[in-house]
């Protein structure tokens, strides 16, 4: 495939046939689906030791090409990562199937009876970096909701991806399905993701799941709908009327339980009545977990080990054990303060005053909001979607950790009996 | 404003303000935004005066540049239609508020309580043409949903739409919220769509209302999601159970009940088993309403005023006293020939076969299916939601009529007690 025209006209190959496939998953039983699910699992099971192989290819490349050891890490297939992957996949054949559901189905003064049926989306094209196990996951996760995917994973993961692709469109063949409903762009050229960001008669929506820039060519070139996913620059607000235990559990928490996930906090804002009795406690934890402290000036007044914040501090995803701290005069600053930073993510605030609490959930635009929890919930399997393909910070179809739901649609659906407009 | 530049500034400046506006109205209480419909309504009848005066305006200058008399219809203002639109915004202030609403509320295994909030989108861009009623009620219905709206009807209208928006940016002071919840761009310069389109920081959503010509253009050049509402190429399927009464009533309310409406039946299809029997009376129905029949070959043998349809009538929205008739040769065929030349936007079959009925619901990947019903019930107020701002043929996050649910969003929301995670 050595022009772009081939490109194109691959990308349109693997376009029509996930068409043809998704025709067919929307009419899919929740007893094949979940059966092509258990098949994928047993099939990377059982195909373990050629995952391996054809990983080690991938590892060996990108050990040529200097890759850096936490990009290996994350492309490196184990035997352990591969039952995990499979693991995955039976717990999505055991999430309830939504999909044909029928909701609010009322009568109208007309006579007719008006409802929403849930539908799948149709063809699901995702983008993602590195870690091979998306392959596994997001297939799985888009079957169980009726949708075709296209897949198209970074160049240093191809063999891997291909592997994995192998087990899964077995699996699907094993139950009565078209193989078609997964497929792997095979080719590295960087023109096939901008055919498939194009090619809006065949794809329903495109799922990102990458880096910034990832997400901002995504946002750039697509011409089909977008769920992505920017910056997680979290807040957790330790208001006047705070807890002190709940408070230095949830910033501690918050910041130091994972540190390269999107929902940890990057930003701890308190109340200046309570900064001088909180801050120095959770610093000191701060300082135990080896977290580097950015303050403002009242911070850094109170916390030793605190270097001063700069004004673009608090515009920055850390995803590292550095945090930002801020001292605020009341609660109408910290929400301006979450307002003009943060990424409509995920915000917390502590406090026991329930007038507040309402306030917030009603003032912070963000894809969550809490009261008293730690920001580190903000994911589909502590919601409860069962699994997520990712956390939406758009405002549009899907906010926040997006699971089967927000992988489907609703259309409207209208039973009479011989009725007409009159 | 002479340079693309200015207008870039101008469209910015709009934007800026649209923001900070709906800042506000996420925050607005009903009681708020109801009196502030209330006080459109009062304000536009009190100034139906000068709104025909401004009217007046546009209509001279439609006629000098020789606008064609169904585009001069849709842009007259008369003082019945500024009634129409008050009692329209009258029908919005009636209407449940579903902002805030906190559904499915659940305790989480880890303790914590997850649900979901309703929220508005934020800013919502309307490119309209023609007619001024839509700056009422899109600016209405958005209100409601506690969004702010930059409304860009068509330049041949401009004077009435700057004259209606006086009386809504009135009604929203006297309510004691800001003006600029709604703003209308007061140049026609073409390059303020483009500006429109791309500004993602300060617009969430744009809907588009008008021709193929102008939906194309948004779907190209936005940057912004869009809520897009293509042809309306709508089907009715007599199906071999279907009862003759129905059949027959359903297909002529579906076709000629309107003429111009989206959800006007373009394209019928019969079974062959019932065509010889059915076909005819509704040919002699049509045929009295003087309507223009295209019909296959099996069709113009069986109805003497059929002329033969093209390929091409097949894709055909007509818009207009002209329907295509085609006799299928089963279900399987009336699906396929739905699936390769539909819209997806409203499709009914007729029958009396409850297992043909509900695969037709699966079947059909439209955005709203219906059984034994005129597709002519695909509206907002037929189906309950009070209002609509159009009707969406995409797949994500509205199908089907958008009202004020469409017009929003939900965002998660978690209660915890101290809780952090493990």
């Amino acid at each position: 495939m050595d022009t772009a025209l081939d490109i194109e006209k691959y990308m349109h190959g693997l376009g029509r046939r996930a068409r043809d496939a998704a025709k067919t998953l929307a009419r899919a039983s929740t007893k094949a689906k979940d059966a092509a699910l258990q098949a994928m699992a047993a099939h990377l099971e059982e195909e373990a030791e050629a995952l391996v192989a054809a990983n080690t290819r991938d590892m060996d490349a990108g050990r040529a090409r200097d890759l850096a050891p936490a990009l290996l890490d994350r492309l490196e297939l184990t035997p352990a990562r591969i039952r995990s992957m499979a693991e995955g996949l039976r717990q999505v054949a055991a999430l309830a199937d939504p999909i044909g559901e029928i909701t609010d189905l009322r009568y109208r003064p007309s006579g007719i009876q008006v409802g929403k049926m849930r539908v799948p989306l149709g063809v699901v094209g995702i983008i993602y970096e590195s870690r091979p196990n998306v392959t596994a996951d997001a297939a799985g996760l888009c079957l169980k909701a009726g949708n075709a995917t296209i897949l198209r994973g970074g160049s240093e993961a191809l063999h891997s991806n291909q592997a994995i692709a192998v087990s899964i469109r077995a699996g699907l063949q094993a139950a009565g399905l078209p193989a078609d409903a997964v497929q792997v762009v095979e080719t590295t050229e960087r023109n096939a993701v901008g055919a498939l960001l194009r090619m809006a008669e065949y794809v329903d929506v495109i799922v990102p799941r990458g880096g910034k820039s990832l997400v901002a060519r995504v946002t750039q070139e697509a011409r089909v709908p977008i769920i992505k996913h920017l910056d997680g620059v979290c807040h957790v607000y330790i208001d006047a009327a705070a807890d002190h235990e709940k408070a230095v559990a949830i910033a501690v928490n918050a910041k130091t339980q994972r540190y390269g996930t999107c929902n940890t906090l990057e930003t701890l804002l308190v109340e200046r009545s309570r900064a001088e009795e909180i801050l120095p406690p959770i610093a000191a934890r701060y300082a135990a977990a080896g977290v580097e402290m950015r303050g403002c000036e009242s911070t850094c007044a109170l916390v030793p080990q605190a270097v001063p914040a700069s004004e673009a501090d608090w515009y920055e995803e850390y995803l590292a054990p550095i945090v930002s701290l801020r001292v605020v005069d009341g609660y109408d600053e910290a929400v301006a303060h979450i307002s003009q930073y943060g990424s409509q993510h995920t915000d917390a605030i502590v406090t026991e005053n329930v007038s507040r609490a309402r306030q917030f959930m009603i003032d912070v635009d963000s894809s969550s909001v809490m009261v008293n929890a730690s920001t580190r919930f903000a994911d589909g399997f502590e919601y409860g979607l069962g699994a997520e393909i990712g956390i939406s910070t758009g405002k549009i179809h899907a906010r926040g950790p997006v699971g089967i739901e927000g992988l489907s649609s609703q259309k409207f659906v209208v039973f009479g009996d011989g009725h007409v407009r009159t």
